[in-house]
């Protein structure tokens, strides 16, 4: 691939820098948002909260997710793992404007971008994680363990959308997470949408280093060969480079990703792709100050959260904070009245193509009424009180059949669970559709198919986090309880049985 | 390695077959337990429950552990993660007699057996799956997900000991499992014991193909090294060859654990162990009717539970099952008193090298009061109400380091977490001991150590499993919980802040 132009990495870096500024910024400032004047101690905010570790990762994967969007004309949806760096998704939300169409009040300019500030983790003011009124957002920020299981969930029956899930490697270390990686082996490529999982190994979580982060080279690609993936890898700490490296492979990603989706949709593909996943290895609180009172914090955990703690008392923690926010050269990144200049804005897509403004982040701008018969249908007779025998779940598979058979053209509608359809006398719908399967099949199966709309895995977390990421995304799912009572379109139940 | 004596192999298949007689006997069984007369519906059990799908592999690994055991004088444990397979584990330890030293109602003959039988599953019996009543059983059946962490806590500080631990190819979806893999970042080969893990792909859960049975050979190898191991397979479906293969590679695989053991208590070895893990891949209900009333069962879903269902009404079901009963030739493995032959017996070990009298198993049997310091030594001085502020959870990590320090030699007490020891103020144990961590280490880490005593992971179920498995074999283990009020050296307390 040819390099980029100068111009713009450039660009791509002031809209980094941008991010960051502004990360800084939520966790630090509650005045002087451009630094007209030195910083003084009534600038700080009183309390300090917030993850600055994770956030100059996530800001370099939304600008660079922003520059493939803009460039493919992608129907795009984000999952943020580490929704603890909530400063990184705001700071990415304000620049391209969907924060401020959210929130008017917050708007683009030096005024909102100090509201911007002070409202973060304040009294009154917004969360410090990614939260349900963080515009593009589907995933609660440290929910850790369901970010990759949510983006197949937003992905099924979305043919047309690509979720980038970034995956910290903290959230990595989880059961669910570590579970999430063979949802690969039921999405089909010609019904489905692509998940591009970014794996963003930044080396620590809160006060250790991360398996992922440290094991052998050759260990970790074996594992995500083993989870059916084909590794991309992005390393680096100078930003030009790790820019043009992940432009590089977000272009190599994306294209796979499309070679696989034509060969599947034209007919061609009878094998499970191996779909690709991004690796990206950036120090933790990259561009954070590199030491404080003598100890190392960049690139290590000490930048987990705030990694300086005593600006309004310590002078020399305020000078260095006013180093590290100026460091990002602000005055080149917004005008004289606080607004983010062309540049930054260059890579940033229009209208519903920017991720804090896509409809599939707000499944109810989406959702449609189901298709649902008439409960009188699925009447059973009882003649005589205590003197007939029914199985409710049976009745209630004959209704889920119908629903699944009304919706077969508009695919909006799923049932999930631990492999128990069957064994709680949900067997109908296997009249309407299969199971959802990649893999190959023998003589001996029943009712696996690559397009099927139920979907079974005995592992739980994986089942909530699909049935979350579809029904969040705007569709139907519903799951087979182990108790007939508790089976309903709407309410997830547990079952926790072996057979 | 030579192959093994043909007499040898006859009594390993000796065994096998009559603890598959033992486990089909219990599911159906409740009377004519030796078959002396033809198979009447009044023999049959009124209401039939039990998997026996996973069965015949337990009984497998169980015999094929039954002689290393015996061969090396091991000090072995076993945990059964398909202890849904309740019937095998029990038959093995009425087998191995340590049923009978348990529970001598239950004879070791004719008139035992019927007692055996009849009790399965049954009013006032025992249950189905692995329980704790179940001799040598430390890991409630059914309770998918943590048997390999269980493992890894029983091995944790028992450096003598072998931990074997069957996980089903069900189970192996599940996150918690899924997760649990990464268990060996953790294991220091000096002072702690060996696990060695067995993944039975018998190819199917309740009503589906397994992800990991139906995986391409190659994807499988590449998860199993990238998890850190180094995998060795067992595959096929004639029992003689399977005999064969088994035996060699459990040898292989104990040579190795022993090889890794020997290195690192030398001093030699300075990098983490690929500690083996053996891939046994047999078919799903083996030995089972391989076809009823039309339909294939052997190797197919359908063998999951109780595959002749209609044994009192269908006098076909009732002569298949005989014929499946009379297939292991019970008159060969019975005498006349219903004892089990010497060729049966010839590879169980003794005393409490049988894993169903193992001291392991039996936690309450090992543990020693924790030497606990007198509370005063940690009060805090309050001269006035309110007048002072106190970190509750900072005087606890002084009491946790005191007992950390005085069990440094007996290493009987760990404290478990999702990485939050320090921000929750008992950063003072790390005066005592440090992090366990077989990894690369960097300049800048603080606290790792090969045989640190603190653990700390981000997966709570890990820390769950691993805390189960310590206690359950007669240690104590603490977990720093996010609310300092329910910290407590007895009580598992979850906390869900990702900082």
């Amino acid at each position: 691939m040819a390099p980029m132009a100068k111009e713009d990495l450039a660009a791509l870096d002031a809209h980094w820098r941008a991010a960051n500024y502004l990360s800084v910024g939520q966790i630090y400032l509650m005045g002087n948002p451009l630094l007209t004047e030195r910083l003084r101690p009534e600038h700080i905010k009183p309390r300090l909260l917030g993850h600055w570790g994770t956030s100059p990762g996530l800001n370099l994967v939304h600008t660079h997710l922003n520059r493939v969007i803009k460039e493919r004309d992608l129907n795009a949806l984000c999952v943020w793992g580490p929704g603890h760096g909530g400063p990184a998704v705001l700071a990415n939300s304000w620049l391209e404007g969907s924060y401020t169409q959210t929130y008017p009040a917050v708007t683009r300019d030096a005024e909102g971008m100090e509201r911007l500030f002070r409202q973060f983790s304040f009294p009154g003011g917004v969360p410090s994680h990614v939260a349900p009124e963080t515009p593009g957002s589907i995933h609660e920020g440290g929910e850790l363990g369901y970010s990759l299981a949510h983006a197949y969930g937003a992905a099924f029956d979305n043919p047309d959308l690509v979720v980038a899930c970034v995956i910290g490697d903290g959230e990595a270390e989880t059961g669910p997470l570590a579970g999430s990686w063979h949802s690969n082996k039921f999405l089909d490529p010609v019904h489905d949408g692509a998940v591009l999982p970014i794996l963003h190994l930044n080396g620590y979580k809160i006060a250790n280093p991360t398996l992922l982060a440290r094991l052998p080279d050759a260990e970790l690609d074996a594992l995500l060969k083993g989870y059916g993936h084909d590794p991309l890898y992005v390393t680096g700490d100078d930003p030009l480079q790790v820019h043009q490296a992940m432009a590089d492979t977000l272009d190599q990603a994306l294209d796979r990703i499309a070679a696989i989706q034509r060969a599947a949709r034209d007919g061609g593909a009878h094998q499970r792709a191996r779909w690709p996943v991004v690796v990206l290895r950036t120090p933790k609180g990259w561009t954070g100050p590199r030491s404080v009172d003598g100890e190392p914090v960049e690139n290590t955990w000490r930048s987990h959260q705030v990694p300086l703690s005593g600006v309004r008392e310590n002078p020399d923690h305020l000078r260095q904070l006013e180093e590290w926010l100026r460091s990002y050269r602000p005055e080149e990144l917004f005008d004289a009245e606080g607004a983010p200049t062309g540049d930054v804005l260059a890579c940033v897509p229009e209208g519903e193509r920017r991720l804090g403004a896509t409809r599939h982040a707000n499944g109810g701008l989406l959702s449609r009424a189901l298709p649902l018969p008439p409960l009188e249908d699925f009447a059973v007779p009882v003649d005589e009180p205590g003197a007939t025998l029914h199985e409710p779940t049976r009745v209630t598979g004959a209704l889920l059949a119908r629903v699944m058979a009304d919706t077969a053209r508009r695919r909006d509608f799923r049932v999930v669970g631990p492999d128990e359809t069957e064994s709680n006398r949900l067997g109908a719908l296997f009249g309407a559709t299969g199971k959802a399967w990649q893999e190959r099949t023998l003589g001996t199966d029943e009712h696996l198919a690559r397009d099927g709309r139920v979907m079974e895995v005995l592992s739980e977390h994986l089942c909530q986090g699909w049935l979350e990421g579809y029904t969040l995304t705007g569709r139907t799912a519903s799951s087979p309880a182990t108790k007939p009572s508790s089976t309903s379109s709407t309410r997830w139940s547990t079952s926790t049985s072996s057979g």
